[in-house]
């Protein structure tokens, strides 16, 4: 988006909230990096999006939990973070829990 | 970010490719959700972070994941997820895992 203000020491997909700063103003700069939501739109009437697993209850040798916020069957994950990463350059992944 | 657009359907933090479309374009439009990196700065040089619990290699009686990538102790929950909520109106939360 080009209205965006960015700079290279910010990570992909994180932006500044002001314009990119002079060469006389590098040395005294103070860098504010704007947060972001991460969540789209899973139980967003949630104040908070917790889960979670009793280990005892676990029936497959391994269960795949979402990490990217984007799955259909979230808490478990369905593989999109593929195409998330895909489409934005991340590099997130699932957490997998194990039997043994 | 008023240089950035948005509109009612967009959910907090995310913003689509062009600016807002007239009345008139409302009922035809294509909503394109422009997507951003989620992680800012875990183990960049993986292409993707994936990481497993061996569950009989738990000690506590639960043990909390991060989900919002901003944890110091990545993969572990450092509590990190109530900064970034409160600073960008999001809710995520980790996933806790129970020995019983």
């Amino acid at each position: 988006m080009a209205s965006m203000a960015s700079a290279s020491v910010a990570p992909a997909g994180f932006s500044y909230g002001r314009p990119p700063f002079s060469a006389s103003e590098k040395l005294r700069r103070t860098v504010v990096v704007r947060a972001e939501a991460i969540n789209p739109g899973i139980r967003k009437t949630e104040d908070k999006v917790v889960d979670s697993v009793v280990i005892t209850e676990l029936n497959k040798p391994l269960t795949a939990y979402c990490r990217c916020w984007r799955s259909g069957t979230f808490p478990l994950c369905d593989g999109s973070h593929v195409k998330h990463n895909k489409a934005t350059g991340d590099n997130v992944g699932p957490l997998l829990v194990k039997k043994q």
